[in-house]
């Protein structure tokens, strides 16, 4: 038994995540690690709180990372604010709602469903009336649906989902850092994301943040959450005044955090979010150009996260593989009911630049020329 | 709002960890990402297996990490073998069995405890009696329990726990890499860890690996486990030879386990364990001749962990504050039951050297002797 050096390959990734990490990011996990209760660690959590709060675009005091990936983030979400018995309404359009609806069921809410086929959005409308049917305690939806590609617009959804004294949860992992998303102003209650999407670092963590709503419904639970390791109030005694030891942070990663946050900072927020656009747009351009068709209209298109339909006639697998194994590029193909029928390119934050998108556009073009 | 770049203190780590990280495994970290479904991934994977088999000396196939810190190993081990209703039997003798009764009791188990002083340990006859009595599906162990330094034997445990039909799951957080664990020879069935105590990567994955018989009870199950996240079968379908999604593994994390392990394997497990033997009773001798005394008789001390008594007349909170700001060097405090009462210093991994001994000694004196 012998293991070599590490060595891995060098890759251009351009899929649903995790994205292309800044140097600076990068970097800044070389640094020697420090104690999770060393007093120079909380002054870090505590910038690391407030560079999300700019990045959430919020004031919410509970606002953190969770020691997961951004499915620990969508478990926290649920299992936090669900009692057994709770009826819950989720909004099923694509893979990671479905997923959603999964968890849900699995901490004993009861779940209805609003169902609308993969890559397609709701109105507000629509939600209006599934919550007056079902009287639900949460609604929760997918802003930027990885799956698909489709951009949820969010604007109206808090005042009728308010009306009815539900919560909304929003899953804001392919949209915080690359698309405009407004928490006080748009009145969210639950949002979490993730790292390794638009912000650029490492896959690991989980941003979340929640309204004083929220925090209202959270301490008037009445049976404790399953879940020890993910449940709020305890990891908020750890991140708020009190400084009480739940877990170990994962030290490293929230220092790649801070340092990934500093880079949204450095380039403004609205700067970001037109960067996006104008990269998605450059590939819209250029895959229209070679003939291939988006799998969303541009009325709701996701600058982050592109689905475009695979030819009849070309396997889709082997046009990834080429790209991955001749010119190092990484994206990837469709997930759940579009298995196969779409790929999906992602260009979020330090992805997001017209060089990788004229370079995927030329080895596609020269991949699907060569068949 | 401007946040200046990341400037941490260089710290001596002789806490209960996270523990120094050498340098190859910081490096590590700053090796560009490649994605968690790309071959190359894949074949890291394999090799971060092959390397825990090695550590934790086992062939079980099911070795892994989880995407979550020691405390997602234990809640994952307690939340896949236990449904709602199963009688479970925790040796609770600490802060960390602790913990366990709490997750368990979330999970809906029918939880009894074979209670004994914190510090103390338990014989096979002592958990054989309570296994005849409660008939468990399951009994959890802590091996090295982090907040009194107590060393818990494992030999012959699993022959009573087996002989009753039930699983031994057993807490190796503060033993793997630095002190004997032998998952095989001892028969163990659910043993997990954490990544920043003797291993010396940073905190944010926990090892863990299961027996086949632990396997063939999880595959039994009648009810999904609550938690989706920590679900371990279908974690191990994306360890395991599927590599089918489930969520994004923190690929950075991975790089370092893979490096720190890597140094395991380099140095030798037999001659890893001396090392820590060696300093830890360099440490033991240096506070006796100090004037301190040890809380755990020499016969079940942990090499890893050390408590020392706080003397009747010494400020515990000071000494600490001084060894921190004054030194640089990181120890830590008692916890429940021992808060106040104890400190507690770990010699894990890279940071168990003779040199780091010594100078936390000529600290501690310089200290007590100026108060």
């Amino acid at each position: 038994m012998s293991y070599p050096e590490l060595n891995v390959p060098i890759r251009i990734l351009l899929g649903p995540g995790p994205s292309m990490v800044h140097p600076r990011v990068l970097r800044s996990m070389a640094t020697p690690l420090i104690g999770h209760l060393d007093p120079a660690f909380f002054q870090l959590m505590g910038e690391v709180q407030g560079l999300l709060r700019y990045t959430f675009k919020t004031t919410n005091l509970f606002t953190m990372a969770l020691a997961g990936t951004g499915s620990a983030g969508m478990e926290a979400s649920l299992a936090n604010f669900v009692e057994p018995g709770d009826p819950v309404l989720i909004c099923v359009n694509g893979y990671f709602s479905e997923r959603m609806y999964e968890m849900a069921k699995r901490y004993g809410a009861d779940v209805k469903r609003l169902e609308k086929p993969w890559g397609e959005i709701f109105s507000p409308d629509e939600v209006e009336k599934a919550v007056k049917e079902h009287r639900p305690k949460l609604v929760a939806i997918v802003h930027a649906e990885t799956s698909t590609g489709a951009l949820q617009p969010l604007e109206g959804l808090a005042d009728v989902v308010h009306q009815h004294d539900a919560l909304l949860l929003v899953d804001a992992v392919t949209s915080l850092g690359g698309t405009r998303l407004l928490v006080d102003e748009w009145d969210l209650d639950i949002v979490y994301s993730a790292t390794q999407k638009a912000l650029n670092a490492p896959p690991g963590l989980a941003p979340i943040t929640l309204s004083e709503r929220a925090v209202e419904v959270l301490k008037a639970r009445k049976t404790p959450v399953t879940t020890w390791y993910l449940d709020l109030q305890l990891i908020g005694q750890y991140w708020g005044i009190e400084r009480a030891y739940h877990h170990t942070a994962p030290i490293s990663m929230i220092y790649a955090l801070r340092e990934a946050l500093r880079l949204v900072e450095e380039e403004g927020l609205e700067r970001r979010w037109r960067r996006h656009e104008r990269a998605a747009q450059t590939l819209w351009d250029g895959l229209e150009a070679l003939g291939l068709e988006l799998y969303i209209p541009p009325e709701y298109r996701l600058p982050t996260l592109t689905t475009v339909k695979v030819p009849p006639d070309v396997n889709e697998r082997m046009v990834r593989r080429h790209l991955l194994e001749d010119y190092n590029v990484e994206i990837a193909g469709g997930l759940g009911a579009l298995k196969g029928r779409v790929w999906r390119i992602g260009l979020m934050g330090f992805s997001a630049r017209k060089e990788n998108v004229l370079m995927l556009l030329a080895a596609l073009e020269d991949i699907l020329k060569r068949k």
